[in-house]
């Protein structure tokens, strides 16, 4: 199975990244991490992209705040699908970092979801790698019915909590 | 080819879906155009989502300005990778649709791309699908080629205006 | 009495379910609360939505953050007044929630309140379903007059400290 | 039936609060239009307030834009249930008025719709008057219908000239 | 010489109350503080505003956070100069209390501070007052005096601690 | 009676200035208007400012968009009020204008009006002279008695267009 | 004298690149003018910024819209100073620019001038290039004697004016 | 060398200061650190800008929060470039200040920053500083190569950890 690079743009993002890495190992997805700054290492940031596809990657993951331009630098380097997670945190509370990762040119896409949306990440990533396998496709469909599954379970609690008052 | 299926929630939203189909139709790739209102059809749009996969759908575009919830209703019906295009146009210049369509909660991601960015959720449907798809990706990379080439046409052109003056 | 439904997309949103419950309680309003997300369990929050008004429900309230899609979801599938409480929290301190709940399309409107204004959607619901039920309407005035002599109470009391100083 | 009392600030809020007036007719229910300011004319917008239980209005509608305080103003002087419009079309684009209107404090409630929403006013009105009103009901339950075929219709149509391209 | 009426909408608002009150002492301006909201005592709040020119008050100050309509509600029953704290703490900051607060409509002013800036508004109101009061002009002189010495104390300190290091 | 100081920033702002000086001439306030940059002009500005009170000016009144500092500058030169208009028509609407010029420090206070608000900054003006002009404070009076007029007379209008229907 | 090299990442932001070229020549300041995409032409932005010390550049100069991420790919590239214009015209009015423009991570810093500021960059790249060449210190100081004199012209008839009426 | 001129306008941004000293002194740039209110000592601000350059300054950097008109103040009085720190930790985060700093009107910009940027300060003075001065040229490539180097043994040692789990 081809691959998840997930790329955070410091070692400030970690909790994000291992919300990310975390999900998938859940959902079996073999993945990389690396950190890679698009400003302070422009060109080892640029080489990864550029040999994403052929080192085995499937999907690259750019996780980075404030003017976040990580995952934008990985698609201008990559045919790859790029998602980006833009990080809250710092003065504006990522709405700098959503607006830099979301608002791209034409012709280079970035995939963007929540902010710290470290776990929709690799969900998203899931999604398209299930696309041609389909155990994968399986294990999605089971942790989307879990998730379900939990929710109807807390409705039932909270529901009768409410009831017995 | 697995189709990408293009929803708009509004007709209002039908130059957004323009540019998408236009840019699809030149990477060579399968689609169908839909409306469908997150709330005024709901059941049509959901049955849409649930049927996609096995209708012969790849990827999913959701197309919806201000409470823009169409592309995370679709994503909510299916395992398929969905893009979210918020539209602007309304009071708050698409601020509303973005927040509506990025900030989706754990385990239904939506793949945002920018504010009106219809031809950029084409390009993000054909990297995805020009994953298992070499013809496709080798069309993809030419057309990237050939925006890097009128890119530098301009710079040349320019720059050139900008001595003689 | 007709009842009220709270609704909550996640059980992250108890707090602002529970001073919702609190005050309809107070005001003598029967009441059920379920926990029903718009993106995890999409059948069972419109199956509740669709049923709502036979199962003896007035009014009903949908409570969520982030892309808060809750609250437009439970009111496409009802002609019931629908009353949205955008939670706060996150990254972008609820107005992601905020715009997501109040910005619906023309024809399935959505009565937004205060970011986590869980007594006012009480108090919203009560003044729709006193129109038709004078004991509550009392209740509901009783409830204002006192919320009046507090102020004045406090009036008093800190004018009277400010005097002393 | 009762009716819906609709009150704009200034008479530039009138395009708004004629879409409003005009649902309303097509929904069959008896209305009265306004113009109280409630900076203008507080005394005025009051009494309105306070005597619109007794002057047989079910739903009072405050328009207005910038510090819109109209509809709080109303809600103040009621227990009738208030719908407040915030205009856009100021510098701010409507988000002053939005934020002035649904960020009222705890016991007086403003329903607030979408920024210039006349619409939807009109069909909040109408889902709260329906409770009680059979009749009100069906029609509202028709108006929704006919919007769902409307979409359908464009479904159809749009789909169909995508294919033939 | 007039008094200053401070208004605040909710004991919630006390300690920006208190920073006003505070300064106005040590700029010897007599003053009284008042809690009346203008949505649960909308009546004794217009009172005080229509007699506080006869009550020898020169200048009102209404404090509030939310959709702050205190100030603009005491402008709209006096012609005396009405100034606006907005208050933040909330979900937004204080951006909904400023803007509900700042953007009145022509011919009912509310001069607004910084968010929550009670000193401030102790401060316009001193500058209001002694246009007409020599002996006030000279301690506001003289607190501006002491305000810029203290900066120059701390430029010494600090430049002096810089040069030691 | 002491004049008024209209300062706009740049001619740029000279209908925000000449609807502030129309309003002043219908009250009967002298004025006199100026155009001073805090950044091209500092020292005339500064100067203007600090002479202000002996030349016989009562209230400042600072125009300016963008990095609105000017009403701040003249704040800082003089104990006179000082009343800050914030010009929109720029990227931002007036946002940074509005927040250049009301987030001052502590002790030197600009009193803001709305973005564009010439007209206020007037009718404040007024308000504050009209403090010790028996005179003006009825002109002030009459002002506000036609500005109610007009929109009762508005009131009556569209109601009965509205009754007709 | 060191070149300044203006760099837009689109030929959209012409414009801007006008203003910026204009003010340039007018403080007779070499220039020449660049068309490179960041996401685009990244290897080409990318040496434009690695080979600009030894060919010549003083300072750079970045253009671009959206997620604006060109002046930071140069700053990424190069220790020479590097200005950035974040574009308006969006969907958002260019505050997504801004913010992918100035927010940027420490050691990078980019030199964020206002949005659409073509002129001061121009101005800015002078005030850097004059540190070590009087005769630009002259022109530069020239100019602002200039502008300040047709603020004081402007100031002078616009004063006149208004005592006229 | 030139020095750098360090002012804050409040010594609450001292942390702010203290980043930005620090940074300096790693590079080897002289400098004084000072505080001046544009506000409260508008005087001994502006005479600090105006004797700047011949009291051996080479760059100037503000730091100031809220309505931060201290740069903006320094570039009126000075040719030399000026930086400018917007600082964050109000009500809004630093959007007020950022916007006060960076929207300048033509002819005097502020080189601005990121929200709380005082290393980056620092490292763009040092960049301009360092265009005529070679060893200072050289500690800054090498601090930018340690900035890498410390990025790639992150990545190095949370490529491992993950890979190891």
């Amino acid at each position: 199975m081809k691959k998840v690079g997930i790329v955070m743009g410091s070692d400030s993002d970690l909790p994000v990244a291992q919300k990310c890495a975390e999900q998938l190992k859940k959902l079996g997805i073999p993945f990389e991490v690396h950190v890679y700054s698009a400003h302070r290492t422009p060109l080892e940031a640029a080489a990864f992209a550029r040999g994403a596809a052929e080192n085995g990657f499937g999907v690259l993951i750019g996780i980075a705040g404030m003017a976040a331009h990580l995952a934008g630098a990985l698609a201008a380097g990559t045919l790859l699908p790029v998602i980006g997670i833009p990080c809250g945190g710092g003065a504006l509370g990522g709405v700098d970092a959503l607006l830099s990762t979301v608002q791209m040119p034409t012709g280079i896409p970035v995939a963007t979801v929540a902010i710290g949306g470290g776990a929709n990440a690799a969900f998203l990533s899931a999604e398209i790698l299930a696309l041609t396998d389909k155990a994968l496709a399986e294990r999605l469909a089971k942790a989307r019915e879990e998730a379900a599954k939990t929710v109807l379970e807390k409705d039932k609690r909270i529901h009768e909590e409410f009831e017995v008052q």
